[in-house]
């Protein structure tokens, strides 16, 4: 008997928002629970921003019954989510009170390992909620969002482990949502957790697949003492998607280490997905390959479809190129976040911005905020000059403390909107959707006594592949001043990120 | 700096073998050739029998000829071919002197590598080519064909490197064309290779990406002392075909080892492909993720697509499942050959009569060959009671030397066949194309005039995907008798492999 490697399978929750635009619905979730949940896995991920967001906005689904519902079919494994700490599932920093009833919440529905991270991988951001579900007895995963940079060394990220360990983390996850992390990085980032925090410290790893080098990572992490690790069921799998379940339990094969995982389980479950992916061609990711030019732009995939399609507004397609090596300028003057939701496509367009209409002549809200200190603290420092002006249009100051200390309590607000809508049922759950959707949610609780909308359509009968739309995606339109033909004329745009809108004006275009 | 590691980049070959059957034309191809010319690779495989039978049978383009460009086109970069021993390019053994013939004109051509195998690895069927190789001065590459059963241990593989090397072998390759080489197996064999032939011995691994683990097996094969690998550009690589090169690369980072590659010119050549993939859309592989049945059925994905066209040509397609489990019974009997051109269409076909007709009720000639050692020798033991039907089909005994010594001088007689044929230039190369491709050579000949025919189309106004047809690929079909719908009828199937039809009749289906 090797040692026991545990395995996440985020088939339910990031591999169809990895590769199907999250538009699965539950129903077709449904019939692999059976097969999921004997298949021997430490943990299934069910839950997160993308996959609430997509319920409520595509699926006429509610969220909260989805989790009960899993909570149902899946009575012998953790349920597992992804939470953006002071974000919840949200856009903006909610007030503690606010993350208190969301995490109490979710765990009275069924929920038992919360990864919890931060975009900016912010402490602070990171500590009312660990403590929250630390109160509900519940599993707290604190997360360390990979990147690369100059900023970033091995002993940073260890620290930061060890805070995570100190604010009461039951776990460490090291989270690669770029497929960023290479196979030493990965070996001496675990090696280092756990000779700073102890060799029982569970170290649970989740990597992307999209650069092809993180299945040799997560070999590389589980030589280094990882304990966990995440993987997604072959059928789907791969691509901006995550290494493959099977692939993981073959490759362990006499090294040693072995997962606990009933092989014929896993192929009924990836024999249905297999069908069932067929269903959503239409929301399909184009990209199944590999793609290494992250390693030097760092930019995710999503992110360059966003920028693309950005450009592609502005009558500037050509011109991706340039943005794609502004990108990494931009993250150097904003201290070096992680491009990971929020920062990425709060990065991505400043970048188009600079490209489009000379360095920093226009910014947008978000990107003041975040040069500002609104999101909170970076590992870098940022630069002085841009800081300067991020003040000066959003005429606000820097600000040093943790963000969500500058809200005033908002429950009983958030609650006395929400009971105003049609159909809103007056629960904690109803009034926990309507501030994390503030937008999405009164249309949602209007049109939910209809039930539960399918959107996948019989591969043979099923209409021709359109373009898809993932559940969240910044875009910028102009506004007026038409596509900027006479570069003298101002031209104001509405750039709208997470849907809200911020209009932009440009005296002259450079 | 670390140890190097170097690359052979399968793209000119393999690569569009495993995804595009094998329909790349080598006007596409060129534009290539400068950026891998100077990228860095220690050799590039442009050359076997697929891409031989594909130029003559589909692209009317002349395989002497594009060897001849290739080495113009490529003048700093070792040219390798893959040779499938005593049968050359072919589907048959042929005489000595013949090996030796076509060796020397693929060494006066431009071949520099010549990796020599043997689908049953049966050294005697490798002899020939080795000594033919090492006395044109080019290297000679022994090599091993991977598989898994109970009598391929680790000590009979490293005995068989050994022999290699005593037969003048340059280096060793393990040849993993099913994807079954897991990582511990890699470290093990390699570090095995290495330990009892030396350490200045080199080691070359190739490896498909079918089962998803086989990066991690390069790792562990790197970590082993492996000195060069086999990769493919990421644009035409994964599925049934090979990992990444920039992968590779990329994985390599800070671990001790690293290779020579340049990346901006991989990157140029990505781009490349990227473009004329999208070409060939119609000849693409369904593939492209990973399958690890492959790992309990020992079956090549390309044998089962095979075998399904068989079973559907006999109305029997719902009975693919009972074929999978008989073949690695057809294997056992058959002393476990590995799976492998043409061994595993072979032992395919034989499943699938096994299904239909009862087991061994008929028997292909080719399988009766297999049986008998007309094809060489095993490394396990024959089933005595499916030996002895052998012989009875057959109406021939067993052999037991080296299938090569029963043949004649055939040279002579080869060369007067080809110079009858209209277009033949009378020069040894014709010949040899004759006498591997004796049916489809004289219509090439025919047409050779007109010039090279290239298949790509423009991927916007380019037709419907349709079928892609493999470069060579047995198919059963009814002769008489219909579809069988009569059980107490007697049968007769035309069984076609490689061009050569076989009638077989049953007298009674159970």
């Amino acid at each position: 008997m090797g040692r026991l490697v545990e395995i996440t399978d985020v088939i339910l929750r990031d591999a169809h928002q990895s590769l199907l635009a999250t538009r699965m619905a539950m129903e077709d979730m449904v019939p692999a629970c059976e097969d999921l949940d004997n298949a021997g896995y430490w943990s299934l991920e069910c839950w997160g921003g993308a996959t609430f967001d997509a319920c409520i906005r595509y699926l006429n689904e509610d969220p909260w019954e989805r989790l009960r519902r899993f909570r149902k079919l899946l009575p012998k494994t953790r349920l597992q989510m992804l939470l953006r700490g002071q974000n919840l599932l949200g856009y903006r920093h909610y007030e503690d009170a606010v993350v208190e009833r969301f995490v109490d919440k979710a765990a009275e529905n069924g929920m038992d390992v919360f990864r919890v991270f931060d975009a900016l991988n912010d402490l602070r951001n990171l500590k009312t909620a660990i403590a929250a579900v630390k109160k509900t007895g519940k599993h707290a995963q604190g997360t360390i969002c990979y990147t690369v940079s100059p900023v970033h060394t091995n002993e940073a990220f260890v620290e930061m482990a060890q805070s995570l360990k100190d604010m009461g983390a039951d776990s460490i996850c090291l989270k690669d949502m770029a497929a960023l992390l290479k196979p030493q990085a990965a070996y001496d980032l675990v090696k280092g957790i756990k000779e700073k925090c102890g060799a029982d410290t569970l170290v649970h790893v989740h990597c992307h697949s999209t650069t092809g080098v993180t299945l040799v990572s997560l070999m590389k992490a589980i030589e280094a003492g990882c304990d966990i690790v995440d993987t997604s069921i072959s059928s789907l799998a791969l691509g901006s998607g995550h290494n493959p379940t099977e692939a993981m339990v073959e490759m362990l094969e006499g090294t040693g280490y072995e997962t606990r995982l009933d092989k014929d389980r896993l192929l009924k479950v990836k024999d249905y997905f297999a069908k069932i992916r067929g269903r959503y061609r239409e929301f399909m990711s184009e990209f199944t390959g590999v793609d290494t030019e992250i390693f030097k732009s760092q930019i995710p995939g999503g992110m360059i479809s966003n920028m693309e399609s950005q450009l592609k507004g502005q009558g500037a397609a050509d011109r991706l190129h340039e943005v794609l090596e502004e990108v990494p300028r931009v993250r150097q003057d904003s201290g070096f976040p992680p491009l990971v939701t929020p920062s990425s496509q709060i990065v991505g367009t400043q970048a188009v911005f600079n490209v489009l209409m000379g360095k920093y002549k226009a910014m947008t809200g978000e990107f003041a905020d975040l040069m500002l200190g609104y999101y909170g603290t970076t590992l870098g420092t940022k630069d002085p000059e841009v800081l300067a002006k991020a003040e000066a249009h959003a005429k606000k100051p820097v600000i040093t403390g943790r963000p969500a200390d500058l809200l005033k309590p908002e429950w009983d607000a958030l609650k006395s909107e929400a009971v105003k809508l049609e159909n809103c049922d007056g629960s904690d759950e109803d009034v926990l959707t309507v501030a994390m959707f503030p937008q999405v949610a009164p249309k949602f609780f209007k049109t939910r006594p209809q039930g539960p909308k399918n959107l996948g359509k019989d591969p043979v009968k099923g209409g021709d592949k359109k373009e898809a739309a993932p559940a969240a995606k910044p875009d910028t339109k102009p506004a007026a001043g038409g596509n900027g033909a006479d570069p003298t004329v101002p031209v104001t745009y509405v750039v709208s990120l997470y849907g809200r809108e911020h209009k932009v004006t440009v005296a002259q275009k450079s």
